[in-house]
């Protein structure tokens, strides 16, 4: 990790293929930071409507004058995650005959990042693909960590492949126009963090979380750095989730679920990641591993942060284990899931028994 | 590699990703092949509407009873090796709420191999995947090497991933129902590995081309194990195709542009390839690198093969040209070839000059 005056670059750890994430002010348009990645001379840059004219342009500054670039625009919003989508840049990059020296970029939020590293880790076996995450979501958790991937109508990110990026860059400046409430959904997977593996880093948050949401330059840096730092340290140790990487999803087998139930894009992901922390620390309660207090402290937190505290209104049990069933972690039909055995220590765990699960379900608040 | 009386197993050393290649008689149907490999209980078994009749029930009384198995039947041919096809098997597995321990096999030639490879590839990020290759060309190229895809309709193989099987299971008489133009195109790879690496077997395949074409099991034996052997030890030299492997493109820049420009499937990709190792030869010869004698003793060997020695009448100098500059060998717009030194050690080069690429073109005949 090295620091000068405005940016901060960490590495991440995965021998032949680390990589370097640079967070800072200003970074977008500056070609320092993008020049020593680009495979070759073509360059594919995807973005969506909402970003390109915020930031297409001043991006496209920063590129060399010698490039080729092209760029495809995709509507906004997570039902743009699909193999309709991938396909669209498949074949702007068939049709401007681009070769396996081409890099590809995501410029946008997190689906625009999962979508560009699929159809960068298929395009001709596999192309160079940098990152710039424009969303505090996709900059601690998307952009980190090389699971690219669409959905599917029948389940979340079902499609994809473990693709990393041979840079990431996270310009804080780009928060400033980024809705409120995507921001609190970028601070649930923050939280997360420091719930899974980082008690202290959970009490700077409850001091901080103000701070962040006011778009404090110094606090943001700091919370994507941490955020970014412990999920490298995690995808360092496990990069095809094999084991502790599953920690990650703490809170999103009952978020996929609500996310799958409401209709992609209807919650925010963060927003049901937020909730389904706190089922899965009401859960923990349960087993006794949480106090009462300490699963107040969670929802003292992630209120503070302006997430929603309740399961949406017209979602039953029965939704809910049936979404459940599809989780990825699952073996061999066996539902399995990520609690809290204290604030900051996480684990995967088939302990929960059904009945315990079914009654959290039914006692658990709906808006 | 060992052998008994019946099988011949041949490893594919790639460290954790290592498999094993069985070779023999009758292997299809007997669960000693099949059980160590298996993922999980969940097994997909992906195969055609020509091999299902023929094999598919014999395959399925070699599976451990307490599998669930399903199947995926596509139509034959390699217009079937699309998204759409892909997208079918996915749909399969997810109607089938199958997780990420269950295990695609690929039963029938390589276009199954390929699209099979590659919907394991991708499915909830990387599931195991079996190969059961019933064809000469891809038990001795397609199921060898982890390169799996599918095509695009502007260029074959433009979407894949790099995926290894568990195991590749080669049953040799499954042959005895090819068609006898598929096996003349299976023996083009064959000659493949003699010309690009190994002049012995090359003289081997002379005297024995005819047992070849007659099924007789110890010649096909030997000629598979001594393909995927020499394909195995490229492979695991360059898994992901930075150098040598590259060599294993020998004839496959003119054989796809015979291929894109006929239409997939009018041209079998082994007489593609067959007549473009011919072209091969033929350039270098332009070059000096190998005498007329030389380049007749390949004629002379395809067509004892029973394979074409004359390109596409209707395919002009400037269809070539259009064509094979989309290959992937290419680097930055500038065109690369294999092309022979001698009978036995071929080479990546971009040292042909374009009008003597251009008179080989013009001059070539076409039947």
């Amino acid at each position: 990790m090295s620091a000068d005056a405005s940016t901060t670059t960490l590495s991440v750890d995965l021998g032949e293929r680390s990589y370097p994430i640079h967070i800072g002010v200003g970074l977008l348009g500056d070609s320092q930071w993008l020049s020593p990645y680009l495979a070759g001379r073509q360059v594919m840059v995807v973005t969506n409507e909402v970003v390109a004219p915020l930031y297409l342009e001043r991006f496209k500054q920063g590129l060399p004058k010698d490039c080729e670039v092209r760029e495809v625009v995709l509507p906004d919003g997570e039902h743009t995650k699909s193999l309709t989508s991938v396909s669209l840049i498949w074949d702007a990059l068939l049709q401007a005959g681009f070769n396996r020296r081409c890099t590809l970029i995501a410029l946008g939020g997190g689906v625009i990042g999962d979508m560009t590293g699929y159809a960068a880790a298929c395009y001709q076996r596999g192309v160079a693909f940098i990152q710039v995450p424009t969303t505090l979501l996709s900059q601690v958790d998307s952009s980190v960590g090389g699971k690219t991937g669409i959905n599917h109508p029948l389940g979340k990110n079902m499609i994809g492949a473990f693709w990393q990026p041979k840079a990431v860059l996270i310009d804080t400046n780009t928060l400033v126009t980024l809705p409120p409430r995507e921001l609190s959904a970028g601070l649930a997977e923050v939280i997360k963090y420091g719930l899974i593996r980082d008690a202290a880093f959970l009490a700077w948050l409850e001091a901080n979380v103000a701070a962040l949401r006011a778009l404090d330059s110094d606090a943001l840096r700091h919370a994507i750095l941490e955020s970014c730092a412990l999920k490298a340290a995690i995808v360092a140790e496990d990069e095809t989730e094999q084991g502790v990487r599953a920690l990650l999803n703490l809170g999103h087998t009952f978020g996929h679920a609500i996310e799958a139930h409401q209709g992609y894009g209807a919650w925010l992901h963060g927003e049901a990641v937020g909730t389904g922390m706190l089922m899965a620390a009401e859960l923990s309660r349960r087993l006794e591993w949480l106090s009462k207090t300490q699963v107040e402290r969670v929802a003292r937190l992630l209120d503070a942060a302006g997430l929603p505290l309740a399961a949406p209104a017209n979602m039953s049990t029965s939704d809910f284990l049936a979404r459940m069933r599809l989780d990825k972690k699952n073996i061999d039909s066996k539902l399995r899931l990520i609690l809290l055995r204290h604030l900051g220590d996480a684990c995967l765990t088939d302990q929960a028994p059904p009945e315990l699960l079914e009654r959290l379900l039914d006692d658990f608040p709906r808006d």
